[in-house]
């Protein structure tokens, strides 16, 4: 963003939060104002959620709802269930009013069911209570859930006129007019109408005339990662969303999409990073342990098998004790193939580009993992033998166990996530500590196993 | 997407790619055609990617360009690039000339420089010519990267009459209106005009009267992943760019951010995976190895560190040979607790969501660590004594090296990737291996370390 501007956004620095406190803490209304009134929403937001709950909810209080109803939908959805708590029932509904019915629906939904009843109940406009009660009763994973009522929809009877004269009613209503929306006598979607169309065609025709039969839509019921990937694919910035008699009920527009995006590329990568659920830097230490702590049991239990499995040949093994000193290398190289391939798999299936059979796909990691496995085999036996010291016997039989393992690694980091996706299982749990514990424990038997053959302990 | 619908998106199956490779083979042009009509150019792409090279060439050759630029610029780029070199430079042109300023550029871009200024030579429409050879100078990270020539500008001088016929011009070039945008005398932008606004204003009026004066816009040299953090900041669907003396030379659609969100939240998860450039899961062996191997390179020498600690520790530990059995577990428990944190740090530093300072994000990853390694450990202990059989003072010495190493390894995880972002480093290299084998050797020295200590060999 430009400097020089008049609509210049400052950065927002400890300074500004000082000042913020201070003139809320004197209560000091103007001075707030005077500061505030320089900023867009999304800056105010992150200015609150800088600040205690009292002193963001005493500047919601203080701003008039069209913009507070925007920074709260801005906020982190833990600092804004806070200030909530602390606004009444009649504030909560004059923010509802403001806002366009997805996002007024949203809030609401995270409201207890009592208190969601009292808000609804609060609500003047009687159109708006109706569709947002409808709103509620979608799944929101669901496009029903992403969906907004607010829409530009004409009748294919009506002139470009008339047309353009309902369009001036509705849009009032409407943030952002992308596409227009076309409906037969039974309220049916049956094509649409760019604004550009509207600009280009004659006033005096017929909207069934000028208007293009040929419009994506998606189903009400319709998973929301599937209607992100639909978006994306078909370069859609909006889409329209039918209930299963083809009644236009709303539309989903490309910023609530970006978010979907967003969340799930994030929940892929935490579960890569062995974190279980949506959880971010600023959560509770209760929070964050329920989402970690059960990773790292499966990465205990592994560290104990394996260690059972290092018992069991240890009496047996006599002289070479010294295999021991390199279990972690076998470990630390099966656990890194692993996650590599299985980070690749992963996201050629969140992004429907996975090609070819699995055979053809594991015969790929095959040859992978073999030209890794001897590049590493070979670096380690020189490494072993010549600045360890290590006996030739072991430091040969330390080189094969790399190549076996960097091959298993790499078959088990593909195959398990395209197992689990043909059994309709998130693909993305079989990264991270699960894959990485089974690599250290398979890779770590076949280790022994190999130097068990090779050296005849 | 409704199945119903006469729209109907066929599912992209082996039977349907088996029946486009007939045809191909046979030659049998009004087949193809006739079979590919009923497809979205995304879906013809998805098809081409799957037949061979010349197969492909064939099918792009027989459609018509409109279509056929839409269905290049959906491929992969190293399939479109296949196809490219298989087209001469006359077919290239045509394809060029009905792509959007922004596509067209970024298809020139991917040839050879030799063929770039042929194909541009080719090029008949003077003005599409000019605003592509300026897109070129361009970086393809920075705003003026991202942007496309294709805008409607008016001047603040005209009516509303005169800016909708105006419109009606530039409309034609434009494939989806999002924004107006207002310039004064020296094509400075000074302003946007909504389509909702231009709808509702009487024609007469002035667009001086009517524009709205606050517009958001970037400099043509910002940074992509700047211009997506704002575009999403401030729900733009579309921003204005501008050079240095603030005249309007492009804009930016939501589209493109979404892929430059999409590219950089997949980098950073693979760099978390150890995977250190952007490959993809049909990349060829050697491309997959080059990106893979040096992570891997990493590990072995982490894991070789780790050996060369247990040797040392090795001559004198005597009878307490017993805890090597458990490095697997302390390895596999530092590594994990290290991506969980760097991982939490990493995607909060990329959202600019990271409040407070270092000490106390610090001291939070200190109390996660206890909580988490208290409650290990004791699980840990009771294993190892009750189950394996394990003397009391090595699973007290266990226990204890597990507290300690999960403690370290949280700390390292959030440490080391703030630093690294405070000296202007990505700090996602710093999750993955990189995070795993530091932790690994650590921790295993720690472990030994606090074993000497307690059990004192």
């Amino acid at each position: 963003m430009e400097e020089q501007d008049e609509n210049i956004k400052f950065s927002i620095n400890d300074e500004l939060i000082e000042s913020v406190e201070q003139l809320v803490d004197s209560k000091d209304d103007n001075g707030i104002l005077d500061l505030l009134t320089e900023y867009h929403y999304a800056d105010i937001a992150e200015i609150l959620e800088d600040l205690s709950t009292d002193q963001a909810s005493y500047i919601i209080r203080l701003l008039d709802s069209d913009i507070t109803s925007e920074i709260l939908m801005e906020m982190d959805e833990d600092d804004r269930e806070k200030i909530l708590a602390t606004l009444s029932t009649k504030e909560i509904a004059e923010e509802i009013e403001e806002l366009d019915t997805d996002d007024a629906a949203d809030m609401i939904a995270e409201l207890s069911e009592q208190r969601q009843e009292e808000v609804i109940a609060y609500i003047e406009d009687e159109e708006h209570k109706a569709e947002i009660r409808e709103l509620l009763t979608y799944d929101e994973d669901t496009a029903g859930g992403l969906m907004a009522k607010e829409l530009v929809r004409v009748n294919e009877n009506w002139t470009i006129t008339e047309c353009v004269r309902e369009m001036r009613a509705q849009a009032e209503n409407v943030t952002r007019v992308h596409s227009i929306y076309v409906v037969d006598g039974d309220e049916k979607l049956i094509g649409r109408l760019s604004l550009k169309d509207l600009l280009m065609a004659s006033p005096r025709a017929h909207i069934s005339t000028v208007y293009i039969p040929k419009v994506d839509f998606v189903d009400v019921n319709e998973d929301a990662e599937e209607v992100a990937r639909i978006m994306q694919k078909y370069d859609l910035e909006a889409i329209p969303v039918v209930d299963e008699n083809k009644v236009l009920v709303g539309r989903i527009t490309i910023d609530d999409i970006v978010d979907v995006i967003k969340e799930e590329a994030e929940k892929d990568y935490q579960m890569a990073a062995g974190i279980s659920r949506d959880v971010e830097a600023d959560d509770s230490i209760k929070k964050l342990t329920i989402a970690r702590l059960p990773w790292l049991l499966i990465g205990m239990f592994g560290g104990l098998g394996a260690a059972s499995i290092i018992e069991s040949f240890n009496d047996s093994m006599g002289g070479f004790i010294v295999l021991l000193s390199f279990v972690p290398l076998i470990q630390a190289t099966a656990g890194n193939v692993g996650v590599q391939s299985s980070a690749i798999v992963v996201q050629a299936l969140a992004n429907n580009s996975l090609d070819g059979n699995i055979l053809k796909r594991l015969f790929k990691e095959f040859l992978l993992g073999l030209v890794n496995g001897v590049a590493i085999a070979i670096i380690g036996l020189l490494i072993t033998h010549f600045a360890f010291g290590t006996p030739y016997n072991i430091s040969i039989t330390i080189a094969i166990a790399l190549v076996a393992v960097i091959v298993m690694a790499a078959l088990i980091g593909t195959f398990v996530p395209i197992f689990l996706d043909k059994r309709g299982i998130d693909p993305a749990v079989a990264t991270g500590p699960f894959i990485t514990t089974s690599n250290d424990v398979f890779g770590i038997l076949t280790y022994f196993l190999i130097a068990k053959f090779i050296l005849g302990f």
